[in-house]
């Protein structure tokens, strides 16, 4: 058997998340019935993470195991011509027997980006959070710092997660300017629960504005209370970025 | 009278062009029906270039006249509340009787952003050409550099075209690179016909491939001859950049 991993870049706004729905359009049953005419059919591919609806990816890490080996280049061509122009493959490789894009992922990494510019060009309305409000620095950097670590994020945890466990280890959350009025939050972290950075920066934001203390951001991660947590950003605004893997599955 | 002059951003992707048509979904329709809500019915708006359906604006001046003074921060904002999200208004402000963005505009700007790359995001997808294959950097400087000065652009002339002249002087015309594989070429021009700068892109991409000779160019400019030029480059890839006026109309 062959083990393909793909890196899949996706606009999300079309797309009703990565996974496979019934009666929506998901990037993974994109990705799939694009595998089933190149390979075979019923392939399953899996993710180094599950996109909501409207999110976005730039390197999102996928595999699957077909007994049909083909070059490389050869599949990435293929399945880019196969698949519709809001989803490419970026770049297709072979991986070891038993690599699991999902299992084997030490981290992933999302990032969410903002404008607090006053009117920004359209062409970018899909792509970011528009707020034009002042955001107070050191709270938002304050806030941001107190997630580091592994902590109970139930607070930030969607409806509808199926994850065992509320508990993740953020190895990173900052801050990092873009362009004037412009900002990226950046999160790294062993896993992420649903809708958990879309929470976090909605929470991130009331405090930046200066709605609830800095203090809310402990407070939430102490005592897990979903309906404490502030209001969920919009999903056009966040990327997947990348997974990072042990060193033994790298090039 | 007051004469106001409006700063537009728009994607282009869902417009069929600036200028007013029937049964069409145009830059300018949209604007002058906002204004016909915030000041008075019938009121008439003239760019500073007229789009072609699928090219996006940056700063396109456009200007307007009414009987109704209003302060410029509240015209702005009452647009962008009206107007639809592909279509914004970055900048108001008040201009001398008589200023027209149209007539008073020394010259015009226009980008054409190429892609190289392989594959590329496809959040980018709608706003740039993605031409894979390998261009002969000399040969699209060269080609460029011939575009300068006082010309007959008859063989970049779009059919339709209403300009009563085809001479036009070209200021400025070049390649700038944006990044790896990443490239926009750049005109300043005291005007353009209508698809000169997407056919001059195009014949500059078959010159570029190696597909005809940079002689090419000088002899298009000597010999008018629509039918010698390059094949049209797609309208996603252009952008209105900005309009030059004399110093008497700056801040």
């Amino acid at each position: 058997m062959s083990n393909y991993l793909l890196i899949l870049a996706y606009d999300g706004t079309d797309f009703h998340g990565w996974q496979s729905q019934p009666d929506a359009r998901t990037v993974q049953d994109e990705l799939e019935s694009a595998l089933g005419k190149l390979f075979a059919p019923g392939i399953r591919a899996t993710a180094a993470g599950r996109t909501d609806a409207g999110v976005h990816a730039l390197a999102l890490p996928v595999n699957f195991v077909s007994g049909i080996e083909r070059p490389t280049d050869v599949v990435m061509r293929a399945l880019n011509a196969l698949l519709p122009d809001d989803l490419r493959v970026m770049e297709c490789r072979r991986v070891p027997d038993g690599f699991s894009a999902r299992f084997n992922a030490l981290s992933r990494t999302y990032r969410y980006l903002v404008s607090c510019e006053p009117v920004f060009n359209p062409i970018e309305r899909r792509y970011l959070w528009h707020l034009p409000v002042e955001l107070n620095w050191e709270s938002v950097h304050n806030s941001l710092s107190l997630l580091a670590g592994e902590h109970d994020f139930t607070s930030f945890r969607g409806s509808g997660c199926v994850s065992k466990t509320p508990i993740r280890r953020m190895i990173s959350a900052e801050a990092v300017f873009i362009g004037e009025n412009r900002f990226a939050l950046r999160f790294q972290a062993t896993g992420f629960l649903k809708q958990m950075v879309r929470s976090i920066v909605g929470t991130v934001v009331e405090i930046g504005k200066g709605d609830r203390p800095v203090s809310d951001m402990a407070l939430l991660l102490e005592r897990p209370d979903r309906a404490a947590a502030g209001r969920t950003a919009p999903a056009h605004g966040l990327y997947f970025v990348c997974a990072e893997y042990p060193e033994l599955f790298n090039e």
